[in-house]
């Protein structure tokens, strides 16, 4: 049975016999099926019967459905409703709009807007920099995309993608003080994608590209750095790429090792991948191989975009050929943001001893992480199951905040080393072990940290 | 001198003895010079003498220069700093972002964001109309300019545009409850100001349209009403005529006199003069003469856009030539929406006994409305320092509440209408006189009238 996720909670209404032994059947019933019961709440009750919501987490939809007919099928029970409490949070959206100043009278609408407004105009079309002092761009970021590669499930297009880039945009807030927009583009056309976050730009301090699939996304974020003179930032490569490397510097120091004397295997060379092993290198990682689905990237393979040629030239030192599982034989490091299940436990028992795995696919890893810690003397997912979660919230928000104060946009591998280790720094001496290499999602240190390390890197870079 | 106004506020800091005649000077300084004195503030009081924040209004930016420099001038008086109240309101921009939901613990991140917000994710995707009840497109307004058309300060670009669309978020807001984001573009391109706005829309559930200049604007907002299935308002044309036919069907009560009875004579044939001239005819106006800078619109003329062909083409029945001043001699309304100074009281003379005059070129009027007023029954400006103040305020916030609440998209005439009435309702029979023609921008009540009619007429229609 898989783990019960509270983002998979529902409450069950149901009309139950006012008798002593009715709400433990319920909770009984949950519990045969499986479930995580987290409340009991009687809401109604009369002489011939009480109602009762019965909340508990399931691990997914399915087994959501079969804990609310395992109540169903109880004698003399029925149920009214079954409500997502997933959905009921998302309802009417999650972010709003909040006025900063005061609208109350005539003063206030005669500062905020006409008359008084035009001369703010003004001041900010003779010296273009004043945007940055009277509007709200210093402090806000365009979050971007064009729904293509929207977590782990593909191109679900632009209204799919919202609530994703909604959730983002209250992260910002909630861990950066930044104000993040969603922005949802209804074309796939990287000419035109280019193009309209060009044209948008001036109203923002940031651009975070998100879930826009690779190799476009690449193309993408280099085409607007050299139009934009505001950083632009791609979650899924840049933050992905700092949190592995933070996990993975507090990971070597647990197995007591340095980055030019590890065998690094990278299985997915997209977005998260390509980043990851580009960072990596400019961190001095010297052994990295990259592995596509065939296996070990081949250099001879004809018709390479220029981004796969760039790891087919700059890694895999040792010309390793082969399936991931072969590439895997004598590796210290396996990063996986592939697919699910491609490994075995004992594809990891072939890796060095003190092999560190971190299997990032999701929802389900490239390889079980109770098998792989049978073998491995570190393992880490992208699940918060499981210790050492590997999650871009510890980057996003803290970077950006230390870009939109630094004022600069040029997001480099400075910046991107410093952020990743301010992250692993958070992590003190006495809490580093193997099941915590990288900090808690909700440490509030944790984004100021990587916010006054970018902060100082971009200023100094 | 021309009467100031809290949007030209500035508080000057000054040193000064500390005698009892100190403040008593700094008052008279400010009265003398002109300035309208709001407070005098101790900061700081020592033996050897007092700070004092030295708060007033000035009538524009040279003024407020003036009087600081009166202030200077008195003896023992030093100005240690002017600051600018509307300035210091706009640091940092008018409005953020919040967060509607808790991001307290792992459940409220397991519910907002991963895992569980793939299954909200998937289930737009099944089913696009989703997006309005489990995103915040339903509430969410997208204000869109150019910044080719600003107030009245022309063709200042889209960075210096900010301050404008940001106040308009912030009236959104707080009269009408809708999210509203400011969205401004770095091109004037008719085609490609239509293809962003259709990319963007799928996060939106309404575009307003702000300080596009004509005639692109109406080809803009024609395309995107062909495009788009979320309703496409242009403020400058739709907000203004709704609220000029609100005043004039006020105007029109007060004079006793009915619309197929009066000859209007509109001078300005842009955004607002087009909309209202339309809004007019639709409500029953019959005898309209559109006017630009040459005289009425002349239909000989080669060369017109189609838009301007269109009021050539069905207004002005008596076929009536000649200048503005030559059109106005027997009419009845006039409404100017072009530029200062235009007219004299003399003119104004001109028009029929009980004439109606909406003055409301900004700042400053087609004719001064106290010259006016020596001859019209009724007079109008956009000013808020002269009674009947057309603003738009009292339109777009309900109307787009309305329509948001509607769920449909189509603008038409109708729900114009069902607008401006629904303002003009607001003025009671009581209070209904020539001073009080339309109600005033902090009127509570107006928003929800002009959502209620704006949703029922669109449900209707």
């Amino acid at each position: 049975m898989a783990s019960t996720s509270p983002g998979y909670s529902i409450t069950v209404r149901v009309q139950a016999p006012p008798t002593m032994g009715a709400t433990a059947d319920l909770a009984a019933a949950v519990l045969a099926a499986g479930g995580a019961l987290t409340a009991l709440d009687v809401v109604e009750s009369k002489p011939d019967g009480i109602v009762v919501d019965v909340t508990c987490n399931a691990s997914d939809a399915d087994h959501a459905d079969q804990i609310s007919d395992a109540i169903a099928q109880l004698p003399g029970v029925t149920v009214r409703k079954v409500s997502d409490r997933t959905f009921l949070l998302h309802l009417g959206g999650k972010i709003e709009i909040q006025s900063k100043v005061p609208l109350k009278h005539r003063d206030d609408l005669s500062r905020a807007y006409t008359p008084g407004v035009a001369r703010v105009c003004l001041a900010i079309a003779k010296n273009p920099a004043d945007a940055r002092r009277l509007t709200i761009k210093r402090n806000t970021v365009a979050v971007v995309t064009d729904g293509t590669a929207v977590l782990g499930l593909g191109d679900i297009g632009p209204a799919a993608a919202m609530p994703v880039m909604e959730g983002k945009a209250a992260l910002f807030k909630h861990f950066g003080g930044v104000d993040a927009w969603p922005v949802v583009l209804d074309t796939k056309d990287v000419d035109q994608i280019v193009e309209i976050v060009r044209c948008i730009a001036p109203g923002y301090g940031g651009i975070n590209l998100e879930d826009i699939s690779a190799p476009r996304c690449f193309e993408i974020e280099r085409r607007l750095k050299e139009l934009l003179d505001i950083p632009v930032f791609h979650d899924d490569q840049h933050g992905t790429a700092i949190v592995v490397l933070a996990a993975l510097t507090n990971a070597l120091r647990v197995v007591g090792r340095k980055p030019a004397d590890v065998k690094v295997v990278v299985s997915g060379v997209g977005a998260a991948g390509h980043a990851i092993i580009r960072l990596l290198a400019a961190q001095g990682y010297g052994d990295i191989i990259g592995c596509d689905r065939h296996g070990a990237v081949d250099p001879a393979k004809p018709g390479m975009d220029e981004f796969r040629r760039w790891i087919a030239d700059n890694t895999n030192p040792r010309g390793v050929r082969g399936t991931l599982a072969q590439t895997l034989v004598g590796a210290d490091v396996f990063i996986g943001v592939s697919a699910p299940n491609l490994l075995t436990g004992d594809d990891i028992a072939r890796m060095n001893k003190g092999a560190i795995v971190f299997a990032l696919a999701n929802p389900d890893p490239e390889v079980d992480p109770f098998a792989a810690a049978q073998h491995a003397a570190i393992v880490a997912t992208g699940r918060s199951d499981y210790p050492n979660q590997i999650n871009n919230v510890l980057a996003f928000p803290g970077f950006f905040r230390g870009m939109l104060d630094a004022g600069t946009h040029e997001i480099n591998e400075q910046t991107m080393i410093a952020a990743a280790t301010a992250i692993a720094d958070c992590v003190s001496a006495d809490e580093l072990n193997a099941n915590y290499i990288v900090p808690s999602v909700f440490d509030a240190d944790v984004a100021p940290a990587v916010a006054d390390a970018v902060r100082k890197a971009a200023l100094s870079s």
